[in-house]
């Protein structure tokens, strides 16, 4: 019996979670976490019986609390890293977005709690506090991403000094093809139009623009400790061939499936053991007929071109990358700025910060680098209107 | 340090595994066995100096003793069974044609030593001789074959109760896509027309009619311990996607890598250990563009179908499957049957043999039935002319 918490429940990855474990009597969920959505939460805690929850906002941990519900309920960062650390706690699934993440992923690790890790922003800003620290613990971090299972699916068994090329996929996003000319005056609506994977908003403008591979290059970067330009992203827009790695004798191999994201859940939770999942989804190759491959370009998807850049000059780059990316989405969003500007002004912050790169940041400096950044966009940008 | 015996080391995998080792200095070529090429062994044994060398044929064996130089030279079934045990052997290569690689095999693994096996007939003949041998001695027996290593590496790590299906490619050969009207009157000419690889002409005639897959299916079979209804053929006719695994989970692990027979040899000698292999070979995804897939056409592929019923049937039947096809293929580049009688002739002896199948046949029954399927097409075959 293994005792599981879940930062992050409510989310696509936490319902699919829960999804994955539900016939495994194996797993106990002891443990729940959200930003605010308590209605979903009490479905959960209803059915799942675990011993605490945590609503990140004070508020609606208020109105949780009001269900009076046989459930320990906690709120705040404390409440996320008391939950991540709590005896009844085996291992955690960090699916929480953003920063948020990174402070409970760190105490879990130091109370050598197994850590399954869906959120970007804690390899991409604090690789370099989180890898060593896994490593000191014994802990091996998990991902929980399409691709970058697909890597690690492929580099099992494998002898890590043999690596020649990590093969990174991308779909290339609803504009693949697309020339920097025809891309002006995108929208929203156009942007939102993932031909493959259904996702939340933020993510489907960050693939769009492929910033969102830009960050994956990154993570790569620490997950499997090879240098970014060891990288290569690979365009497969039918999102099949999940990623693959190749070593020094010209063998490449690679994890394919249809894009569902139980199974690099199910791969987290289970590996090197594997979980069946339900048969009605499986890839028929000969069905499919064909998949496709390109080189991305990085001209006009300049947001994958600046993770590189990011990740080539590290320290407190990456952070500034993320962040000012962040902003510009949201500005993206709210129509005022342009597609293409997306990049811009993410460049425009790097730009500004090259100057200043710390070179090994502490979590306290990536915070406030990461609020700087925001307010550079915010208040200092040329482009934003 | 190793020390590396190479039965058929004048043929197509001998003189590539001689090239993959050749920087090695930790690998040691100690013996040297071919059929009759006593010219291209001399050259072999000048540059390797192995201790010993057999030719199988008696009276090439005498014309080598000629030479004069300083090798033990061992002949016949009795040299390549001393050559393949001696102590100074630790690993044997078995790249011999035919039924002939059998006995060194067994004897090889009786004698503990490591065997990495290019010889098809070994074990889908006697499979269910050489396997349960292998694991009482304790030897990993280690495929050369683009497919039977894209599926071991897809398998290395990876739990052996969770494979849902392995996906084993072919190329469909010169053939693909057309139906039995268009192949009758094909020509040896036609058929020798190979897309991807150079091989031999009767391996390559067995590529034409999907029998090499038949017998790749039985091989799969006996070295991986699946039922031959869990193997599943799929035409890639790209030759890329060398085959690979699906797991219950719905993942699919894949090996990939342009047409060349040294990763195969190399992973063999190296696993799970990898070998560098010069690059100016290496898959290019993007300049490739794109990978292809359909399902066999078993109606037309006739030499498919049959060896997935010799392998339900098991017992001495792939023996016949085998030593019918290697008659008709014989026939065929005689002009003596067409193209698709090549099947039919195979058909016809399996029918013939059903009512006697030997469930778990002898190697002196194997060799028996083989004997008798030889002469049964050469003697009784209604179809040869």
């Amino acid at each position: 019996m293994r005792n599981l918490v879940i930062l992050g429940s409510t989310g696509s990855i936490g319902t699919q979670t829960i999804d994955v474990i539900k016939d495994d009597p194996e797993i106990k969920v002891t443990g729940l976490a959200v930003y605010g959505s308590v209605d979903k939460l009490k479905e959960q805690v209803e059915k799942l019986h675990p011993e605490a929850v945590c609503i990140y906002d004070e508020k609606k941990a208020e109105a949780f609390k009001a269900f009076g519900l046989p459930v320990k309920v906690l709120s705040g960062m404390d409440g996320l890293i008391e939950i991540a650390t709590m005896d009844s706690c085996d291992e955690v699934v960090v699916s929480v977005v953003g920063m948020i993440g990174t402070r409970p992923t760190i105490a879990a690790l130091k109370a050598k709690k197994r850590v399954a890790l869906a959120n970007k922003e804690t390899l991409v800003c604090a690789g370099h506090i989180i890898m060593p620290l896994a490593s000191e613990c014994g802990i091996e971090i998990k991902p929980i991403d399409s691709e970058h299972s697909a890597i690690w699916q492929s580099l099992t068994g494998e002898p890590h000094n043999r690596i020649e090329k990590i093969l990174l996929t991308a779909s290339g996003g609803p504009f693949r093809g697309k020339k920097r000319e025809e891309l002006r005056g995108k929208t929203k609506e156009d942007a939102l139009k993932h031909p493959n994977w259904a996702m939340g908003r933020k993510i489907t403008i960050d693939s769009s623009t492929m910033v969102n591979k830009g960050l994956e290059v990154l993570e790569a970067h620490w997950l499997f400790d090879v240098p970014v330009d060891m990288i290569k992203v690979v365009v497969q827009p039918q999102s099949i061939v999940h990623s693959a790695v190749q070593y020094v004798d010209g063998s490449v191999k690679a994890q394919l499936g249809l894009p569902d994201m139980r199974i690099p859940i199910e791969y987290a939770l289970y590996a090197p053991d594997r979980h069946p999942l339900p048969e009605d989804r499986r890839l028929d190759l000969a069905e499919l007929a064909k998949l496709t491959f390109e080189d991305p370009d990085m001209e006009t998807f300049k947001g994958l071109a600046l993770g590189y850049r990011a990740g080539r000059l590290g320290g407190s780059m990456p952070t500034v990358y993320n962040a000012a990316n962040e902003e510009a989405v949201a500005m993206f969003l709210e129509d005022r700025i342009d597609f293409l500007e997306i990049a811009d002004v993410i460049e425009e912050a790097m730009d500004a910060h090259e100057k200043d790169i710390i070179p090994s940041p502490t979590l306290e400096e990536i915070l406030s680098i990461e609020e700087w950044a925001r307010n550079y966009v915010k208040t200092n940008s040329k482009i934003v209107r």
